[in-house]
């Protein structure tokens, strides 16, 4: 089958350029003795974790009990929680699942940021043969979940240290916002500031003889950043893989590899205008939380939203040529994450897109898995 | 089971006020010897247009021909496409449907807007057994699809009227841009503009012996401009069962119903901060294209974008009480189409949100049908 054939709106994946942005996160964390932890969120998809494991990776990052659940059920054995759960409903899942892997040989994590949360943890865990990783997560500046960095911390550590279905694993010290910082000086500070608050904590922590802790965080736009800091053992980057229109827009830093856009919308325009084409690519294809797709192709258009079903296509510039009815049309969505997420599969394809062939199709075991 | 037992985060209807809804609406329409074609692309539900028809709907819109395909599997019979297909395959897939519906003594409709799209459609048709109603869609101010007014859509309304299996039903004329704008004003006057043109339009096309029309069209904003303006036939509003916070923000119709918001995300809160709490409904659980969601309980509290899976709350009024962990809250999506379409079932439940109960699953039948 043709790239031609594929029938629009569907979400395409550049295996070739999603090969290479997997090996050149797996060699620059191999490079620099780093543990790379990618977030799953990204993709939601067993296929391509096992993948990423196989590069290198240690495992894979989630942000939800049933991500995990998903992930798990499709091979992966080592999973970290990257966020707080705290009813014991859910919890009684995260324990079923930790004894799950462990019986695999794997291992399952998850975050903390409460004394509340952690006794309920403990409560789910007391009476399972397994153990859990238990990383205390610190707001490093982001402004949303995390204990404060600091003794408010250390207490939070002490709590967990003292349940013996819990292990102290490390720190979760991740700044979402920093991302998305446009210029490098800005992501700089914004690291810097973050590797002091994570540094001055994890000190303490080992100090009160807590330790070794592992460090983990990071994401596609600062990672060089906390790779070079000393203090992160382990990457969590994820969006490398598919690289969204967003990140295209961050002053690159000279210390990361390059990573190129793999994730893209096949549309078809399916109405003309004198002055505008309309495609068949709206926000129930794609999200639009972090602004609209561009024109991959053809070149010289411009996206604007047209709701949930259309997108409007216009000439750049004044004049220029529309694409005409039944065209196909290339975008590549503003964010990854949210975009896969409307999606059941992924069409994997090699040998470019306008010529290329469908290789696989690749589920996205986790869609939907909000609980 | 009760509310209290859903986990979190999930989407649920209050079947109460959707009920409320359905009925005011239904009423609205007979009162005015107007039909009622409510849009399925909102619930994507069998179920709930099942509902609608037996109050007296004659059938439903839709955007997708896999809209269709999963509500004609779902038992529902009279299915307008409200938007353009060009795609030889999918047309293929519209002539087997409307096969299908008719033999079961129902209908299938669609919109075109180029002669390129009539061709198509004529061509996907020949040889089969069946008619489609093909509706000219007519541009009236909304500046996304849609053929101009007056002569452009007669030469197409003649296209149409050529070919054996295609019948000229009707106009589509909607203006979905007017069902946000904020005044009564605004809308009255843009309507009215939407009026002159569908009108002028169907004036030519039934003298040149093409009629009569359906006019057909309408969303939640300004159905009752379009049922006044004593043009359009058929009402297409679909938003008015579920009422998203952004419907709110809408300056009143007196000439309209009231209607209720009756869809709502049950959200836990995670994790407190000083200054905020976190729960765990992200815009991977609503969608954010129209704003952001309301928080409709506990009072006294603002939602701000935590990102794919967190929302930040914050108190309205300095020092104001913020929920503590574990505690429920309830959210009023900003807009229901894109948020239905992340989930594969509406909780739909009695009594009211806090202390009712579960009534029954409804699954989304169409959710992620884009093709």
């Amino acid at each position: 089958m043709n790239t031609a054939d594929i029938d629009t709106p569907a979400l395409v994946v550049d295996l070739d350029a999603m090969e290479r942005n997997l090996a050149r996160m797996a060699t620059f964390a191999r490079e620099r003795g780093l543990r790379l932890r990618p977030h799953a969120k990204m993709h939601k998809s067993a296929e391509i974790a096992r993948q990423q494991i196989a590069a290198g990776a240690v495992g894979v990052c989630v942000q939800k009990t049933a991500e995990a659940e998903a992930l798990a059920a499709g091979g992966v054995n080592d999973i970290l929680i990257t966020n707080e759960v705290v009813a014991p409903r859910k919890l009684a899942r995260v324990a079923r699942l930790a004894l799950q892997l462990a019986a695999r040989g794997g291992q399952l994590g998850l975050a903390v940021d409460s004394s509340e949360g952690v006794a309920a943890l403990a409560a789910a865990m007391e009476g399972t043969p397994a153990t859990l990783d238990v990383y205390i997560e610190i707001d490093v500046g982001h402004g949303r979940c995390g204990v404060a960095p600091g003794e408010p911390a250390v207490a939070l550590g002490r709590q967990v240290a003292s349940h013996p279905r819990l292990r102290l694993a490390g720190l979760q010290a991740y700044h979402g916002r920093a991302q998305h910082q446009r210029t490098l000086a800005e992501r700089v500070a914004t690291i810097a500031a973050a590797t002091q608050a994570t540094a001055l904590t994890r000190d303490l922590i080992e100090a009160a003889g807590l330790g070794p802790l592992c460090i983990t965080g990071a994401g596609t736009g600062t990672f060089a950043l906390e790779a070079a800091s000393g203090v992160w053992h382990e990457l969590q980057a994820g969006s490398y893989l598919f690289m969204d229109a967003d990140y295209a827009g961050n002053e690159a830093d000279p210390q990361a590899p390059v990573f190129e856009h793999a994730l893209f919308i096949k549309a078809q325009v399916i109405s003309r205008q004198a002055d505008r084409a309309i495609c068949d690519a709206g926000h129930k294809s794609h999200a639009i939380d972090s602004g609209l797709p561009r024109v991959a192709w053809p070149e010289g258009l411009t996206f604007a939203n047209g709701g949930d079903e259309h997108g409007i296509l216009r000439a750049a510039q004044p004049g220029g040529p529309l694409p005409a009815i039944g065209e196909t049309v290339w975008l590549i969505p503003g964010h990854c994450d949210p975009t896969v997420n409307l999606h059941d599969h992924l069409i994997g394809v090699r040998g470019g897109l306008q010529a290329g062939q469908v290789e696989r199709s690749i589920r996205v075991d986790a869609r939907g898995a909000l609980t």
